[in-house]
């Protein structure tokens, strides 16, 4: 950098040597902050507004700087503006280029404003759109599960998919498609409601905090709030300028919200093997192998798996930013940038990517059936029917227990034991109530509020639908 | 284990091996979730009652559990429970010894449930309960920060306590220590609505969920969930036993107030050492060392900042755990308790350690005051007058740039600057302007909405008290 | 506590206050740094014999000291020593109890010692021997990798045992099981190497770098280093007493084997499902569930895989504290060693759990293989073919992945293809090209230095062998 | 993308229906895998030519495709390659461009090597480079550590600077600040050293693993191996595509040394500001603020502090990525790239910088005696001194903490208490003791291997010196 940019730097006075170029480089937050342009500009349009209102600024200055600055909004949009490093971060940049359009009553918007207080209306502008457009696609995503529940109530032969319910991935009873669809419509409306909770906690704008301080002139911090769409101006400036705890909780809903959903993605994944068999994920959302001319790889939901680290990382990256750090404002807050992007535009691709890809999607109806079979998924059902005759359930639980240790060392299913087995194993066991243990009989029985059975299902769906429209 | 052992296990029908020693080892969780006896207790009585609403149990039936239930109760409340490792989990060592006290009626209690959500519920119990205890803590914390920041409103002096207030931890501009309180306490408060917000989030009782799938006997879920003091009955049996979010959101808002207590501990830190010398913390919070006799260590500052880590890292942990796991339940999930427990533990500790340390610390009002004088913390103030003169902020800013160059360079302070080196700087200035930046004026002046000026401030207190009443 | 507890304290002489009940509850990690006292008290009889050597001691006062020692040593290994709260840290009460034992002279072996060189040296111990053990323990799960590659290369009917090879979770090629459970012992391998660096890169005794300058007293560092096993004395005080890279290294050697142990944990839950039904885990180490009296649950497996939860948790949790701590000492390092027990605990677990649980497990062959054809796993070895007679292989990838769609299309595999259909496909190809695609075939095909040939896995167990013994 | 650009992928053949847009984008790792073109092309380069010398491409195809790689390789250097999202990454980028120019042939380039092993391969190649320049730049930072030690053993006044020496942050005991700077060069030497551990680790070439489970084809590995730089080819090819232990060891040396230089930031954040005063940092590496005037702040090491949570980030990110998947390659390990770039250009450039201005630095060598005498730092040679007259070490360190609240109180230093307080407090002690008690003499008295007297950083000194050339 030349003596002359270090004279424009907007900070140079009292500094008698230039900084290092590398050191520049290492400052310039403009690669990553240049993306808050426009949050930027919104922020200076109300700001200069109120600060022709209450009368620091004439009109005439605020129609000057407020047409400057429409113009370097219209460049941005249009991508013709043209960001400079050695101009450090986006407002300096957005200010220089309003002293090059307008001249030096460019100068004058930046009475009563620090940029301390200027990034951190920016961000939080940013952040909160983004959390409240994560909670509209996670509520669009969870309309899909929805009306995937809703369409595998009915399958082809007029009856309702079913599935095998595992726990420890092995299978433990039957279930319907549509329950599953269901769980995960359950998380997907909690990650729903953390974004919009820490969206309407963030709902406050710290500008007119100033450095840390406040500020001297008679501005209307309400008017800039307002103007700017939050509900209040925040009420302490140290805190206004120093805290990200709300980049953290959007961080934090994100991370939770990745969990969730790489957990669908190793259902997804599984249940597309050969070995499960129960889903084919459609040609557009899987690839292939430039080795192997027959493989078809579910890399969107694999992706989405792995994504979860990233997901993680930004929020461990950001803890750890803040932890022992003094008030208020500190140059390591630069840091709190990067991973709310990153979190933010990872979540918005897999989150539209899962709502298109999941309708494409075929399921097995045949095979998740036959493997809801497997795996004695109905002993519960032969225990229970003991405990209802009177039988303690720990006890009718052993004597079930023994009946498929016999079943599965002779390679049987349940209904396959002869009559002489079951009433040996109990008196009031017999072939007939054996066979009655069908993945149908089981399913429908589980008539307990949010159980699987149809009739159940049915009424969560409708309630589901109720809720989201 | 002996082989009677293993046939006493309440799943050991279709094994015909033993499990290995370290195997039960490995497994046991009776170790940390005995810490859940009272839950679990509380848990089964809800459901016994119920089974006896709905006609499942007999009257008698749930008059002997009940009674044995409250005696093991009171055994574990007297610390006369006896916790058996071969008995695996709180739910084994509690329903054991309810056979050994009532018989084998004892094995009715677990109809129509499974340990999946018997462990949901206890969990989850646990969790609410933690998060409401940790709201009303980090609520009294608040109390204490704005009761200090009422109390330093008025020195021995008769006026408020200045403090330096730092950016870059460079002296920036004077604040008043209780504007200083008063950013803890914002944080504070939306730190207690994380907690609130996530206990009301998970303030829904998993209890009916049975294994995974609902149960076929006729229960009345919402009663259950009444009787344990939920709001609701979760909608979806999957999700009900299959997920962790609530305990990742608990995980996540004690971090964030982790985050929090270890930007205040820094500060505390900071301000007791000898350099800084604003603040000496009482002996009851200090601690010496065994080798050099004059030390007095701030070690419960330095603790708390250091209890960021397991913070962070038990948040870290769950989301570890939760990671590409499918529906429903997983042994994984087994790990989500500790990390619980310790988070609860820790922020529990450590708020009300701070909030018996922080009345009882001294701070030195001479010592903040002149500290705040120093470093040119009134140059923003010189710029502002030029600037209400009509002179653009950015011109004024680097004008005195220029003086504070000059003073910094000949070991003066602003005010101490010659009348002609003022006007040279700007015709504008001159040493009377230049004698009225006293810290005083400057902290007065920033009367701006959530400014640190004494007015503002004391409407700050006023209006927290209110909310805090 | 009260105050002549205080003034028993090892620190109390310029404290007018007692320490705060609460804070002592706090402070103390006795609770969990009994742990070190065998490291302690050995580090405490290298100490004092050091100090007879060079003579600050009479030979009379080092022989009281060291029979003290030996004797609260032998007491600690009985579990009958009293550990004490109020006695703050493992340091003291070893101290305290030898004063309790032999009087004042008890004073004198704190003579050129503090506790901060103290914890180090006992911290650094423990940490040393933990890494080695886990580097055994690494090796020994190695070898039954190796052992178990050399017992399936051989299965019942002579032939080694062929698995399906996974991309993507996808049949890929097939493989020999023996090649998979190379590739384990390929990754603890180094796994093993990473904590044997470790160890070697914290050989270094700190004991004698005092409170964090050294000392005036004529000690003998490299006696003490000498007489504790280590390599040598570390070389700056400030590092000896302040820096925790060692446990870090430590944490992240542990946390990457445990991503490496809860990959295997995946393949070993996974393959034995119903659906892959590769495996039998032995009923010794998995479990059962109190309500479905069918299941048998891979629990090993999956806390196994959980516990990567707890391993990475630790490793963040310690980063942060060590995070922007000043030197030398401060009380957020106390925050160090939960963490390392922990991760060293839950891997000798692990890695014990995995030796004794895979000779034990059941893989079979038949179905493994039938897996291995499935999938159009063979179809690479259809485009080599091409490629070979000249094809480039781009092109031979592509006519082979027509052919796979148009047999995926019809429920065929590659060898049921008709003559037409491969001839119109490639003029190079026929049925009875086809007809040669067999998983045999392709496996022993790959002959490739690390590759999946049965001569080239008997290669590499060969040499694993010789490098294990 | 067009029909026709998925023609053009190389796994197209089997797919009925073309990517989805979004998908295309979503899993393109282009963007970033880009700057892995340089490992790429060189890996091809070692492969081509092998398979010329095993005979599987002739002499001419072998010139034609070098040619073309190197034709490409010139365009990637000079930045006049054009990138394209629609060849998905970075190896399909140059394998197409490589058709582009020689045609058909080029496609033999592929044969017996998928895309799994090329972008280890790459990967590897990268990342091992990574460590040794890290290692590298770690040393440079180290041998700027004991230059600045060296030269602060000498001050202006002929005397070797004093520092305070902190635990806890409270003045503990005087140091040398050449002592200080020779902390933090035995961290960087096990810095270095862990990088060297981890390149040495992952010296592994997996070109040739292909897939996964090696080739038919007659490939030579150790040729490839030793053509790139790499010591060996893996042993075992699952595992050679599907390990990132390499990455993760990487990382976690990453982590920790990004934990060093936080302390050393918070160091020299603490050390230049007004209350310390200890060390003024150069203009080019500090900057001001855009509203107060008079600031300049420790920017870049402030950032250094915060960029410790990117590091730490992105060391949890890739473990959670890893956790639990299955062998051997899936699209999850996509995501471990960005993570290891981004680890790596934070240490280049804050290794480089604090080499530059920790020279540039001026320490105050009378600001910072003056603050090692506060504090009653030489309190402990006052015990010291009773207990080389034979008082236990115990005893003599109550009697001085006695002293030290005598004079604290009073507000006097220990070598102001009178003869008589002295005398009161043990008859061994006087006026004459307490006054010899200064800052040098302390110093001077820690002879002790590793201490700090003069002559032992000396040694240190020389030493360290010697080591570096």
């Amino acid at each position: 950098m030349t003596q002359s940019q270090q004279e424009s730097k907007l900070w140079g006075g009292r500094f008698a040597e230039a900084t290092d170029g590398l050191v520049e480089l290492f400052n310039a937050s403009v690669p990553f902050d240049q993306r808050l342009a426009e949050q930027d500009i919104r922020g200076s349009l109300a700001h200069v507004a109120m600060l022709g209102q209450v009368g620091i600024l004439t009109p005439e200055e605020v129609a000057q700087i407020r047409e400057g600055l429409q113009g370097i909004l219209a460049d941005v949009r249009a991508g013709a503006f043209e960001w400079r490093l050695d101009r450090e971060d986006v407002h300096m940049n957005v200010e220089a280029a309003l002293r090059d359009r307008i001249g030096p009553v460019a100068g004058k918007l930046h009475t009563a404003r620090s940029r301390n207080d200027q990034v951190a209306v920016d961000f939080r502008l940013f952040t909160k759109e983004a959390a409240l457009d994560l909670a509209d696609k996670a509520r669009a995503l969870r309309a899909v599960m929805v009306a995937e529940a809703e369409k595998h109530l009915t399958s082809d032969r007029g009856e309702a998919v079913i599935l095998p319910g595992y726990t420890h991935l092995q299978v433990a009873q039957p279930i319907l498609l549509s329950h599953w669809f269901m769980a995960y419509a359950a998380m997907l409306e909690r990650d729903e409601g953390r974004f919009r909770d820490a969206a309407e906690r963030m709902d406050e704008s710290p500008l007119g905090s100033s450095a840390l301080a406040g500020t001297p002139w008679p501005i209307d911090r309400h008017a800039t709030a307002g103007a700017l769409g939050f509900a209040r101006p925040t009420a302490n400036s140290l805190d206004g300028v120093g805290s990200r705890d709300f980049a953290l909780e959007f961080l934090s809903a994100a991370a939770i919200l990745g969990a969730h959903l790489s957990r669908l993605s190793e259902e997804l994944i599984l249940y597309s093997t050969f070995e499960f068999g129960f889903l084919t994920l459609p040609d557009s959302h899987t690839t292939g192998s430039s080795i192997m001319p027959q493989k078809k790889n579910p890399d969107v939901a694999e992706l989405a798996r792995g994504k979860a680290g990233r997901l993680f990382g930004n929020l461990m990256g950001l803890l750890t930013v803040v932890k022992g750090t003094p008030l208020a404002y500190n140059k390591d807050l630069q840091e709190d940038k990067e991973g709310v992007f990153d979190s933010y535009d990872t979540l918005s691709s897999v989150l539209r990517l899962f709502a298109d890809m999941l309708p494409r999607s075929v399921w097995h109806a045949d095979v998740t059936k036959a493997a809801a079979a497997r795996g004695f998924s109905t002993a519960t059902d032969l225990a229970d029917f003991l405990a209802r005759e009177g039988v303690p359930f720990r006890e009718a639980h052993e004597v079930v227990g023994g009946l498929v240790g016999l079943a599965s060392r002779s390679g049987r299913q349940l209904w396959e034991l002869g009559d002489g087995e079951l009433r040996a194993a109990h008196p009031l066991l017999s072939a007939e109530v054996a066979r009655s243990l069908t993945v149908e009989e089981s399913v429908k029985s589980r008539q307990s509020f949010g159980g699987t059975a149809p009739d159940r299902v049915r009424e969560a769906v409708a309630a589901a639908k109720a809720a989201l429209s």
